[in-house]
C-alpha cells in the first residue's frame, strides 16, 4: 500500500494493467495474420518476418501514413471498426503503386486513455484488413498519452513493408507520351481531405453525425466512413502479366499532385474530367462548401482511387481484367509530352 | 480567387503549401543517410531498400514506437532537435535485443501545424541519429491535424526493419541458469515514465522547464532531455562474436518488466541492487514524488539501459569490451531456475 499523497504512474493516467488486458486480447487476432514467414519468439507479438526465397533480387518497400483526421468521425460516431481498415488499405495502396506486394504491417496508436472498449476494434480493423490484403501484423504500439491527446481520442499510424523483384520496380521509365490512363473508382473519401470535408459538412452544412447525408440515402457516419478501398486484388492479375507501366494512387493532392509522380521526367496528362460522374459526396461537399473546382480535384480524388497507365496496345485487355471485378475502370486519359495534369 | 465565403483546405486549418516547402527542405537531411541498398525512385522521399545479399538466411526484425510525453518536454523548452534521436534509438535498441541491425526506418509526425521552424528540427534529429546507427532514412509522413493536436504540439512514432541471420536470432533459447547479467548504463530518463516525471517535476516538485534540477548542476530541460542511448556500437563485436546469450532492453515496465521477456521459459533473475548507483535523476524523482521503491523499479529505467546475458565463461571478456566504450558496464546479477526478477 503506497502512502496517501504518493505518486504512481496510474494517477499519473497511465495504467499499465489495463494495457497489458488490452494486449492480451489482442494476441489471437494478431496471429490470425500470420503466414509462413512469420518467426515466433518468445511468444511475443513477434517482429520477426523471414524474406522470401522466391524472389531473386528482392527490393523492400515500405511507407507510413495516417487516416488523417477520418478519426474525428470515428470518435463522433462511436464507431471504431474500420479506421484499422483504412490505414492498412491506404498503405497497401501507397507500396503497389512501385509495384510492391505487402509483406507486414505494423499499427501505431496513439491516445489519450486505454480504452478497452474501443483500442481493441481500432486494431480489429487493422488486423481484419492485414488478412484479406494477404498481410501480417508483426507489431505495434499503444502509447496512452493522456497530457497529448483528449480522453476520447487517438490518433492511428501504420507502417507497412512490401516485396517487388528489382526488373518489376515501377519507378516511371516504363512510361511513354501515348499511354492510356485507366480510372478505378473510389469507394470515397478515402483518408484523404477529412478536415475540410468535416468543417463543410458539420460546420457550412450544419448536419450531425447520424443526419441523413443529402441524396445518399445513408446517414454521414455511413458516408463519411466509407473504407479506403484496397486494390491489391484487381490489379493482381495486371501486374503479374507486366502489363502496368505505372500506378497513382489518388490521395492528398489528388490527381493533380498524385499523377504527375508517376510519369517521370518530362511527361504530363491529359484528363477527360467529362469520362466519369463525379460520385454525390464530393457533389454535396462542393456544393455545401462553396469550394471552387479546383481546390475539390486538388483535395479529393473526386471518385478516382487509382489511375493505371498502360500501353495503347495493352488498354483493352487490361480494362476488360479491371472491370470484371468489385468497382468500374474506365479509360480517363493520356500520357503526353509536357508536365502537368490538363483538364480536357 | 475564391468567392467570398467559399471554404478551402488553407481555411480549415491545413496548408498544403507550407507542408510542401517543409517537405522540399529536408530531402537534403533525408539523403544524407542513404548507402547503397537505397533505390531512389523518381526523386520522391524513397521508400525503396534492396535486401542485403551477405545474408545466407534473412530475417527481418521490425519494431514501432513512440517516444511517449518526452515530446511534452521539447514543446515546454523549445528544444525540437533531440527527440528524433530518441526515437530512433529507442527502436535500434528495440531490435537489437533480437540480435537486428539496423536497415532502415521510418517516421510519422501527426502535428496541429506544420510549423516551418519546429517540423524540420525533429526530422533532422531523426536523420542525425539514422545516421549515427548506419540506417537509411527511407521515408516518413507529416500529417497536418489541427482537430486532433494543439496548435504547437505534435506527437512522434517511428517505424524500424533491421536483419539478422535466422541462426543469429536472439530468441531465448540460449540462455541458461548460471548466465550472468551485464548492466549497461542508460543515459538518462531514456524515453519511460515521462508521464509521471513530468508529473512530478512539474507538479508535485513545482519546478519550471529552466530552473536547476536538484543536485545535478544542470537545467529541468537539460535533464528530461538526455538522448535515448543507442547500445548499436557498444555491442556491435561481442554480437559478431556470437557472445551475446540474451539482450534486455529496459524500457516501460522497468526490469521486471523487460529481463523476463528475453530469458526464455522457466528462467528467471537475481539482481542485486547493490550493483550500481542509482543515477541522481531517479533518486530526485523518487524523492520529490514520494513514489514507492517498486513502482519506481517498474515505471524507469533506474540507471540500466540494457542488459547483457552472456555465458559464466565469458562473462570477463564481454564485460572488458564493453567497459571501454562511453557508458560504464558491471556485473550486475544471474540467470537462476525460476521465473521473474528478483531482487538481492
Amino acid at each position: 500500500m503506497a502512502e496517501p499523497g504518493a505518486l504512481d504512474y496510474r494517477s499519473a493516467g497511465v495504467d499499465l494493467d489495463a494495457a497489458e488486458r488490452v494486449m492480451e486480447g489482442l494476441k489471437s487476432l494478431v496471429a490470425s495474420t500470420r503466414d509462413e514467414h512469420t518467426v515466433s519468439a518468445l511468444g511475443q507479438f513477434g517482429g520477426l518476418y523471414a524474406v522470401p526465397g522466391d524472389v531473386e533480387n528482392p527490393i523492400l518497400v515500405s511507407s507510413t501514413d495516417s487516416v488523417g483526421t477520418k478519426v474525428k468521425v470515428a470518435f463522433m460516431s462511436g464507431r471504431h471498426d474500420t479506421v484499422g481498415q483504412d490505414l492498412v488499405n491506404h498503405c497497401v495502396d501507397d507500396i503497389l503503386v512501385q509495384g510492391a506486394r505487402p509483406l507486414f504491417f505494423l499499427d501505431y496508436i496513439g491516445c489519450g486513455t486505454m480504452d478497452e472498449s474501443v483500442v481493441p476494434r481500432v486494431v480489429g480493423g487493422v488486423a481484419t484488413a492485414c488478412k484479406e490484403n494477404g498481410c501480417a501484423l508483426l507489431g505495434g504500439e499503444t502509447a496512452e498519452m493522456p497530457d497529448l491527446y483528449d480522453k476520447d481520442e487517438y490518433d492511428l499510424a501504420g507502417f507497412i513493408v512490401g516485396i517487388v523483384e528489382r526488373d518489376r520496380v515501377l519507378d516511371g521509365s516504363r512510361v511513354r507520351a501515348g499511354d492510356v490512363l485507366i480510372g478505378l473508382e473510389s469507394s470515397g473519401i478515402h483518408t484523404s481531405g477529412y478536415t475540410l470535408a468535416r468543417k463543410i459538412v458539420f460546420e457550412a452544412m450544419g448536419l450531425s453525425i447520424d443526419d441523413d447525408f443529402p441524396e445518399s440515402g445513408r446517414s454521414v457516419a455511413d458516408v463519411l466512413l466509407d473504407v479506403h478501398r484496397s486494390y491489391l486484388r484487381v490489379l493482381s492479375d495486371a501486374l503479374d502479366a507486366g502489363l502496368v507501366r505505372g500506378l497513382a494512387h489518388i490521395t492528398g493532392g489528388g490527381i493533380p499532385g498524385n499523377l504527375p509522380r508517376t510519369l517521370g521526367s518530362d511527361l504530363g496528362a491529359v484528363i477527360d474530367l467529362a469520362s466519369w460522374e463525379v460520385p454525390n459526396v464530393f457533389r454535396v461537399l462542393e456544393e455545401g462548401g462553396r469550394v471552387e473546382r479546383d481546390e475539390m480535384l486538388r483535395v479529393f480524388n473526386m471518385g478516382v482511387g487509382m489511375i493505371v497507365v498502360v500501353a495503347p496496345e495493352d488498354a483493352d485487355g487490361v480494362l476488360k481484367s479491371l472491370s470484371q471485378s468489385d468497382g468500374p475502370a474506365w479509360i480517363m486519359g493520356e500520357v503526353e509530352a509536357g508536365e502537368g495534369v490538363r483538364w480536357a
